[in-house]
């Protein structure tokens, strides 16, 4: 039985990548069984070429930041990360090279993050290259961390800095300058923030993937709350900071920022900041009783209006 | 906060599919448990308009061939389905119908199946419509079916028949009369049998997704053996039958069948076929010592030679 160019690229790629319940990539599905104690948390996320991301972005980044935006999905439900099924599709004349440097970035983001491959399906296209990963984790019963749960009078926290990715976009469309290159590597690479406990502290929380503004809506809608933000609280990078504040609107609505947003009792700051360990947090805002809105307030407490909410695909 | 076309298209379309483990599809993730004494099996496949379906495809067939194939690999596991998680492309000028045809297609077939919509992501995209589904299901602890166990001696059955799918994607292309449409109707429609028990009779099992001839050759890489299939012996619809036996190659290595191929001792063979109830069984072959090989035979015992082993992507 000859092997198929398909089967012997599975061998040589994807097989060092495959964890246990893999079954060594020979069968026809993963096997695998939570912790006693705990739950499966599933989430599945795309990647298309012009899109979400750039033609000529580097495949290992590509790989990477396909895991890390399902990782932050995870982060934002209190999951830690297990494992991953993956499917891509490209032209048929696409270079060995190609694989390598896939199979390449998905071995760097195993390591980084301790997961493995679970299995996953490879095709050709005539269209644009595209790639999906269905992440695995696991919460401890009942302590997955919902959106639901936010309170009028809970502060409100986000990680990181926000607004960086969506300006590395502007810098690879050449409306920006990168001069450090920090906005390009926030656009290419994100830092989803996994493994941080915040059962028993947060009331909501929800990673930003669509913008700020967006992502805090559905906390509000889920929950039945108002949010209030201050502009200024928001958290900048210096390179975020240095592009100058005509960039507001892009930096709150525009996404890829893949920070989490918390919100939970003022008193509860405390304990989150010690969750957060050296992760950085900050208060922006508050939530208040009443319909789901969000108001992003400047310094003199006025409301900010903006065109955009964040990222819609339709 | 006003909702975007994308949610709104997600509250109208998706939500009514999503069960209680997708926490209402306004969450990051799902969380979900296998029953006590069980593991989940976890399966991915994609479907790419102009690869794995035609443009004009009814994107209701789309929808329930791509959960039918995964679903075809979950019953090769022994595995019962309880869920999944869908991704799709679409270009944004998509009209309101399709979103439509394709909620009734899932629906369709979560009745069918009894499986529920756990979560998902859409997208826009510039190039041809895309699909992915995450089959989970749960098996028994420790009696997954593998591909690994076939042993000499053992005797190779097939469910269904055989070619049907192929040679409908052949009329699709004008190269083959369909005249009663059941060719047609095995191309947009197969059907995974699930739900057979085999844990304790069959030795191996995989679907026959890429074409019997390579698929056989799966069981022998993994289980160390060679098979030897009777031609005569593979079993055939009347509208296989009709289309006549130039297109004996095509059947046997053209795929699309999502039929199980199972070996056990011959002993087992009136209980493979009482667990397999009205799903037809045909017993095609045998598996034989010595290296990983594929044999068709005639009726001469003359080993047949094709020119192609089987579907493979690149």
């Amino acid at each position: 039985v000859p092997v198929s160019p398909e089967f012997q690229r599975i061998a040589r790629y994807f097989k060092p990548l495959a964890g246990a319940e893999a079954l060594g990539l020979a069968d026809d599905a993963a096997v695998w069984a939570p912790a006693p104690g705990h739950e499966a948390v599933l989430t599945v996320d795309q990647m298309i070429e012009g899109v979400h991301f750039l033609a000529d972005d580097p495949v290992n980044y590509v790989a990477r930041k396909l895991l890390r935006r399902n990782l932050s999905d995870l982060a934002a439900m209190g999951a830690a990360p297990v494992g991953y099924l993956l499917t891509f599709a490209v032209p048929r004349e696409t270079p060995e090279a190609w694989f390598a440097a896939l199979a390449e970035g998905l071995a760097a983001d195993q390591a980084e993050y301790r997961i493995s491959l679970f299995g996953g399906d490879s095709a050709s296209t005539n269209g644009p290259v595209s790639l999906t990963a269905t992440l695995i984790g696991t919460a401890r019963q009942g302590q997955a961390l919902r959106r639901d749960g936010a309170r009028p009078d809970d502060a409100i926290f986000v990680t990181g800095t926000i607004g960086d990715a969506v300006l590395g976009l502007e810098a690879a469309r050449g409306t920006l300058a990168d001069p450090t290159g920090c906005l390009t590597r926030r656009r290419l690479l994100p830092s989803p923030r996994v493994n941080l406990d915040f059962a028993g502290i947060a009331h909501a929380v929800i990673d930003i993937s669509d913008g700020l503004v967006q992502d805090l809506g559905h906390i509000c809608r889920a929950s039945g709350v108002a949010a209030e933000v201050l502009a200024d609280a928001v958290p900048l990078s210096e390179a975020a900071r240095a592009a100058g504040p005509q960039w507001l609107e892009p930096r709150l609505t525009g996404g890829d920022d893949y920070e989490l947003l918390i919100t939970a009792p003022e008193a509860a700051g405390t304990a989150l900041r010690a969750a957060c360990g050296n992760v950085p947090l900050a208060r922006i805002g508050r939530i208040k009783a009443g319909g789901p809105d969000v108001r992003v307030l400047d310094q003199h407490g006025n409301q900010l209006e903006f065109q955009s909410t964040g990222w819609s695909h339709f």
